[in-house]
């Protein structure tokens, strides 16, 4: 059953599975991005679930198994909200396919990014209750949904490491800007792990499974890899591929947009940036020059440590054609490579070069 | 009391307490460092520790207190051996202050950098033994030696988020490259938190407690924090600094030095890379025309995931000045910084700057 959001104005890219992005101008609207324009990222149906009957499981290396219904779950531990953004891997693909073609990917533009509050369990409190055995490295989670990996009825999983999910800030979720998940952002429960691309935070959370060894779902294991640009789908192995989990940093032009035409002048651009965790952005910078000078940007609004922020800055800008360049540094010092060309892989990931907008000033 | 190595040949940059490197040529020679040239850095005392008396104690949020002989803590687990490269965030400072002044703090050049093989017991084990508090969030470590702070006496220490703790990697170590550790390493136990700046890696380990609040210590809260440039000692609010945890990337030649004369002609250049915890250097460039085109360097020799790699690539120089460059990309596509004065930081931290070598060539 693929749920719609209803009139909605998001850029819908593909309908089965449903996936779908807002444009810019809307994702800039609002800080915590409202869940009519939230980015729906799924890999196979969503799931009609029943909240009465819904059981978590938690299993695998513990010393004790446990089923876990919807309020057993809240009453283990006290509520705890995270703002976290969400950002999937293939945030900015479209300018990669435009470097050369990547085939059986979603053209994300630059919206596949959202942020809000969620509130949940902290998993670490699952961990507690099941008491994990010395030989666990890694928490895998699976879905409830059913996707086609290869010719093969899965359902999506993923996994994180065990000291991830002793983050008190990794969540069992089951609000999303202070209302009940919605069918497709998870109902009734779903993982979020902040500072983690989007994959990891596996929506209706059907099982729990703590493991010695890194998991075997496909979407584990044969994606959401990094690999270098001579790799293709045909001589790709797959277990040598860099396992992508944290965000990188990333600064994005939201307004204006692509091709569109400004009056000449005082001209307000605007954007977001997000940086890894515990590096937080430190610094936006924009150029109408080619990257020759650098002006530097207004930090509007943040949430730190596992969010976005937005930025904006006023410049005069010339008739004609005008293209403008950002980039955003962190608080390590580092900051984003210049050129998509040198990002190419095959699946399309991770696409943080300096955001490039063209635009026509009158 | 000092304890100085016999015969060497570090770089020493301050004799109490000791601080001390070695030239780039010796660092390159092997891909373990041997101890006489692994570089010395300390705040204070190098105390000497009866191991037969010693005590490690574990306190702070645990609901068993212990104190662990040696013996007792060689009992606990098997041990475990980890290949991991320490590094200074005080690298490369000495680039730094020729940007602009940096007071009170150790001109390192390129060398406060090795990489050895500790064996020791993991961190978590300890704390399985005394069971964590579910409101622990830091594991703090504090150590015997006695080191002057603003004036103060105190213990040198560090703490690191749970999370991290729980890592099977993060060891606490009692022997380097197959041999007990010597005293300026942290005879009889030290911590080693591979991935980390090596202030976290704490010698002479006295005490393991934990903390729901972030560590007192003054090299935890008052040291080894990022600033934005304009931040100076007089300004600075110690709480608004970015805790320095994780290692960047970083390339550096290491052959040949600064000022050196080379014969025109194929010419060998080597060095090392360093990436930071699970995004390995993918890929070391090297220009020789300002970074106008670029080289790639081959990786020799190299021990992901917590070392360094050895590199290496030969090029034609013609006679005359020349500059080399160097820069690395990670898996995850990212790459350093070009220009070392956009990095100033008023402690002089975390330089990664494109390594600019000059040479004469005859």
């Amino acid at each position: 059953m693929a749920v719609r959001p209803g009139k909605s104005q998001l850029i819908v890219h593909q309908e089965h599975p449903l996936n779908a992005e807002p444009p810019g101008d809307l994702l800039h609207q609002s800080f915590l991005t409202p869940r009519q324009h939230f980015f729906i990222r799924t890999h196979g149906s969503i799931p009609a679930v029943d909240p009465a009957s819904y059981r978590l499981l938690l299993n695998g290396l513990v010393q004790r198994t446990r089923s876990l219904s919807l309020d057993e779950l809240r009453s283990m531990a006290p509520a705890r909200t995270v703002t976290a953004t969400l950002e999937c891997a293939g945030n900015r693909r479209n300018e990669l396919m435009a470097v050369k073609p990547i085939r059986g990917e979603v053209p994300w533009r630059a919206g596949v990014i959202g942020t809000a509050q969620w509130r949940g369990v902290a998993l670490r409190e699952g961990l507690l209750a099941v008491r994990v055995e010395a030989d666990t490295r890694y928490v895998a989670f699976t879905s409830l949904d059913e996707a086609q990996f290869e010719g093969e009825t899965v359902h999506f999983g993923s996994a994180i490491a065990l000291e991830k999910a002793y983050s008190p800030d990794v969540l069992l979720a089951y609000e999303m800007n202070d209302e009940p998940l919605t069918p497709e952002h998870g109902f009734p429960l779903r993982v979020i792990v902040p500072g983690y691309i989007g994959a990891r935070s596996v929506k209706w959370l059907r099982e729990i499974t703590l493991r010695e060894r890194p998991s075997t779902n496909p979407y584990q294991a044969r994606d959401y890899k990094l690999f270098p640009p001579e790799i293709t789908g045909q001589t790709v192995d797959w277990s040598r591929g860099k396992t992508i989990e944290d965000l990188v940093l990333n600064a994005v032009i939201t307004t204006p947009q692509e091709g569109e035409t400004v009056a000449a002048g005082p001209t307000r651009i605007q954007g977001y940036a997000i940086a890894g965790e515990g590096t937080p952005v430190e610094r936006v910078e924009l150029s109408v020059d080619g990257g020759k000078t650098w002006r530097t940007a207004n930090i509007i609004e943040r949430a730190d440590p596992y969010s976005w922020c937005f930025w904006e800055v006023t410049v005069a800008l010339a008739t004609g054609d005008c293209q403008l360049l950002v980039r955003a540094w962190d608080t390590s010092k580092q900051t984003q490579p210049e050129d998509v060309r040198q990002l190419w892989n095959f699946k399309g990931y991770m696409n943080n070069a300096w955001h490039r907008v063209k635009i026509h000033v009158s």
